[in-house]
C-alpha cells in the first residue's frame, strides 16, 4: 500500500432507488475508481435495505482494493423527500418509506459520516460540478428513466424549497385527463414521457396490431424492451417508434419551456437512461418545441444541454455531496 | 400645511398594463392615502405612455394634497421582464415594448427616484409586506384577472433568474392542444382559467344558444360582462355559469400543485380580479383539486390563501418597493 492511499481521503457516492443500489468510489478530484450494484430489496423493510446499501458501499470499496478506514464521507441520494440535516427520508411512495433515519442507521454499520439528499438534487448537483465548468448561478435538472426527477440549484446552492420535496418535475400535469400516472393523477409529464411511458405506448400499439421492427429484434411480447433498442429501431427505419420518440422530446419540449417561464434558470441539464439512450433523437426536437413553447425573449441565452454522466449522474453528485460536507 | 407633512417622506406605487396605469401615495407604514387611474393608451408608443404614468403619479399627489417634493420615491410595477438595476423594460409584449428605459425617463418627468420591478413580481410583494405577518421564506403568487401573472419570492427576496423573467405561470402549459392562448401556443393556464378564458366560454356558450341569467342580466351580447356578474348568477342559481367557474377553479388547483410540486413555496397567494370576485365560489375548490394533485405529504403545512388587497396588491407592492429602495 502505498503512502498517499492509505490516506482517508476517497469518497464514497450511493444512488439507489426502488429496484437497485449503485455505489463508486471516488477520488477527491471525482475520478471514479470502482462500483458496485445490487438489487434493493425494498419490500424487506428499510432495515434490510439499509444493510444492502452498507454491503454495496463494502463491495465498492473492496473492489477498489481500499477499506473502509480510508474513505473520508459517504454521499447518498434517496428517492423522496429527505431531511439534509437530521439525515431522515421523510417520506419516499416507491419504498414505502416513511421517517426512516438513514443516515444515523449507516453510520452505525459503517462507521463513516453519511450526508443525504433527494435523489434528482443529488443528480443535478453531480452534473453541476462534473460538466458546467462555468458554474451559472440557476440550474434545473430534469432527469428521465423509470420515472421522472428533478432538482433545483438556485444562487450555486441546491434548493428544496419547504417540505424539502422542491424539484418533482415529473408529476407536473401536462395534459389535463391525460394517461395515468403511477402517482395515481392524470396527465403528468412522468406519464407521458418517461421510459415507462414510452414502453407502455409501443407495447400497447403492437397488441392493438402495429406493426415494429422491434418485434423482430425481441420477440412478440416485447418483455425485454429497453431504451436502447428504441434507437436500433429508429436507425434501422421504423416510423412507427421514432413517432413515438419524437412525441415524447415534444412533451419534454413543453415540460423545458414550462420550467423556464416559472424559473428562468441559466442551464437546463437534461439526463437518465431515457436521454442517454436517445439524445441523438430526442435533443433537436426538445429544443426546437422549448422556443416554441417558450415566451418570447424569455429563452434567450439559455442552454439546454444532455449530460455525459448518464447512470453515473446520482454517485457522482451523491460523491460532490460528501465533498462538500466534509471539507 | 403641518411639519410633518411638508417631510419627504410619502411613497407612490404605479401599476400599469396594456389598458390602464393606476397610482396610489402612501405613507411610510403603507396607509394608502389617494389614488388615480388614467388609460394606458399603448398604441401612442412609450414616450406618450412615460407622459401619461407621469401625470397620473401627479394627480394622485395632487387629489391627497401633497406636492412632488413630499414623494421620497416611486415603485413600479410593468408588465413584461424588467431589468431592476437599469430600470428598463426588457420586453413588453402587451405593450410592444423593448428597451424602454423607463426608470430613467420617468425619473426626467418628475425628478423623484424610480425603482422598477415585474408586475407579478410587485403584486407578490405587496401581500407579502402588507399580508403575510409571519414572513414566510418561500411565497409564490399567481394573480388572475385579464390574464395571469405570477411571481416568486425565495428566501424573502423577489426572485427573477437568469433573464429576469420568472414567475411566467400564466403561460405554463397545463392541456396540451387545449385553448389557444393570447402567446400564440396552447393550453397555457391563462387560455384555461383567466377573465378572459372565463369570458370566451361563456359568450360562446351562449352563442350556440346556451341559456344563462347572465343574458337576462346583460343582454344577449354580454359585452359588459365582469367577474362580479358570474357571482350574482351563481348565487341567483345559475347551474351553467357555476360549472364554468368550477372548471377554472380546478384548473388553478392544478397550477398550484404543479407549482408545489416543483417549488414547495410556504405559502402561495391568489389574487387579481377573479379571485376577488369569486373567492367564495373558486377557493374550496382549488385547494381540494391542488390535495388531489400534490405529490403525496409535498403538499403538508403549506398555506393556499386568497389575497384581500383586490386590484389594489400592484400599488401597494410598488410602494414597498419604492419603501425598501429609498431606507
Amino acid at each position: 500500500m502505498t503512502e498517499s492511499s492509505s490516506k482517508t481521503e476517497y469518497l464514497v457516492g450511493v444512488d439507489f432507488g426502488g429496484t437497485k443500489i449503485l455505489a463508486g468510489v471516488f477520488t477527491n478530484s471525482l475520478r471514479c475508481l470502482g462500483t458496485a450494484k445490487s438489487s434493493t430489496k425494498a419490500e424487506r423493510g428499510p432495515e434490510a435495505v439499509v444493510e444492502r446499501i452498507a454491503r454495496c458501499v463494502q463491495d465498492a470499496v473492496d473492489e477498489c482494493d481500499l477499506s473502509l478506514k480510508q474513505i473520508k464521507g459517504i454521499g447518498l441520494g434517496a428517492p423522496g423527500a429527505v431531511d439534509p440535516e437530521t439525515g431522515t427520508v421523510i417520506f419516499a411512495p416507491n419504498l414505502q418509506w416513511e421517517d426512516v433515519p438513514l443516515k444515523k442507521d449507516l453510520e452505525k454499520h459503517l462507521g463513516i459520516p453519511v450526508f443525504l439528499e433527494n435523489d434528482g438534487n443529488i443528480c443535478t448537483l453531480g452534473v453541476y460540478e462534473a460538466e458546467l465548468d462555468s458554474k451559472p448561478r440557476h440550474v434545473f435538472g430534469i432527469f428521465i428513466g423509470t420515472g421522472i426527477g428533478g432538482g433545483l440549484i438556485l444562487d450555486g446552492k441546491l434548493y428544496s424549497g419547504f417540505n424539502r420535496t422542491a424539484g418533482e418535475v415529473g408529476h407536473m400535469v401536462l395534459q389535463v385527463g391525460g394517461p395515468k400516472c403511477g402517482c395515481g393523477n392524470k396527465g403528468c409529464f412522468e406519464a407521458l414521457a418517461s421510459r415507462s411511458a414510452l414502453f407502455r405506448r409501443v407495447q400497447s400499439a403492437v397488441k392493438d396490431g402495429q406493426k415494429t421492427v422491434l418485434t423482430e429484434m425481441l420477440g412478440d411480447d416485447l418483455n425485454d424492451l429497453r431504451s436502447g433498442d428504441l434507437r436500433k429501431a429508429i436507425r434501422r427505419g421504423d416510423k412507427f417508434v421514432e413517432r413515438i420518440v419524437e412525441e415524447a422530446a415534444e412533451y419534454i419540449g413543453i415540460a423545458v419551456a414550462n420550467v423556464v417561464n416559472l424559473l428562468s434558470p441559466e442551464v437546463v441539464i437534461l439526463g437518465g437512461g431515457v436521454i442517454d439512450a436517445l439524445e441523438d433523437e430526442m435533443l433537436a426536437i426538445i429544443v426546437e418545441t422549448f422556443q416554441d413553447y417558450v415566451l418570447p425573449g424569455t429563452g434567450k441565452g439559455i442552454e439546454i444541454r444532455a449530460s455525459k454522466l448518464g447512470d453515473q449522474a446520482g454517485i457522482v453528485g451523491a460523491a460532490v455531496l460528501a465533498r462538500r460536507r466534509t471539507r
